[in-house]
């Protein structure tokens, strides 16, 4: 039984949900993520994240990104490497005994993109977008690895300003709430949601308003330049 | 040049200082790491991080225990994987030009131990402790490694009950500013950690004191369950 290495992808992008008609000009935003459709054994023909093995001059980070373009074409405005999986069994197809497979190390990146990012994704032979309340049977041990994502993400929007991947840079206060429902999963009491967020300090007014809208548009914000600077930790140059 | 993929442990406990002369009972806490010293190239003679090639029959994680047991014989109270470094030229042995090296992913988990662990510790051969300031010559980008887990020590305490690895179940104010200040790297005002910490909400009393001290004994604190149990994310049960 050989090892291997590989490096996938998780790549996370707010849309409209599939639930969601659009007439109000908004609508609710939900996470969606790509899949590859696996041309060959194990799990022909089941959905994976995007990624292969470790090519012999590529950096780990550079073949995440090569992963991702590939799929996508999208230059992700977050991009951090998010765990090392490397359990004994996570390769074997549990439903189709074949011959152990060889064990497969994934380092897994998660990247998160913007709408207008995933505006202009390439839509790729052979994948798709699912809305991540909505996944297809997944191949591998990719499920655990995407809820693994969706934890760190459910985590980090707390106490982190990693909600500016998701956003342009000046934002109203109820689009920065929307992402924060799309991530978390649920609605948001407006009042606390802008109390809190002023409180943190993380963001500041621009002193602008959102043009074109109403008789009274909303204040534009951004993120405070040294929140965003210090999250997350860098890796060191010689890790990628 | 063949790909590699190793598994290293960066292991911190706190002990006094080296310049402290321990006579006032406390002493000044700093952070130590054990590393241990090259019996062949690249890098002979060099001291390197605990760790070695992965294993067939074995786990990420339990390599990293692994690692961790034969060079200190300690089981950590805090062991989470850190990060893998997988850059093109991290093997190479820029003193000492020989042949190419094989290319090695190095997955890097890293530990923290209690003192009273860390008393118990094997002193294994070809095994010696360090202050994190005062660091012999390293193999490998393993400075810059270690650099990574305190840089990711001192960002995660701000935030997380991660100090909570390096104390016993039940601690004074004092004891707990005490590693804060060792992580740090600073001292911190007595008057305003107190008051940071009981605002947090992270700790609370247990409503007993330090027995035999002194006339006004100081009350002891622990952490709440829910604030450590949140963190870090745990990953997923196949991942190791």
């Amino acid at each position: 039984m050989a090892l291997q290495l590989a490096v996938s992808s998780v790549i996370l992008a707010l849309r409209p949900s599939p639930d969601d008609d659009g007439d109000d000009g908004g609508g609710v935003l939900g996470l969606w993520i790509p899949l590859v459709r696996r041309i060959r054994e194990p799990y022909e023909g089941r959905w994976a994240l995007p990624g292969g093995p470790l090519g012999e001059g590529c950096g780990l980070e550079q073949a995440a990104r090569n992963a991702l373009t590939t799929s996508t074409g999208l230059d992700p405005a977050y991009l951090e490497q998010l765990y090392a999986f490397g359990g004994l069994d996570r390769s074997r197809d549990r439903e189709n005994e074949g011959p152990d497979p060889d064990r497969v190390v994934s380092i897994v990146y998660w990247a998160l993109v913007r709408a207008e990012e995933d505006q202009a994704a390439v839509r790729a032979h052979n994948v798709e977008w699912f809305p991540v309340d909505a996944l297809p049977d997944l191949a591998f041990d990719h499920i655990q690895v995407i809820d693994y994502a969706l934890a760190r993400l459910r985590a980090k929007i707390l106490y982190s300003p990693i909600a500016h991947a998701f956003l342009p840079t000046e934002f109203t206060l109820a689009e920065l709430r929307a992402v924060h429902e799309a991530v978390l999963g649920r609605e948001l009491d407006p009042a606390n949601f802008r109390r809190q967020t002023l409180a943190s300090g993380g963001v500041e007014p621009t002193g602008r308003r959102l043009e074109g809208t109403n008789h009274r548009p909303p204040s534009l914000y951004r993120y405070r330049a040294e929140s965003v600077a210090t999250s997350p930790t860098p890796p060191p140059r010689s890790a990628s």
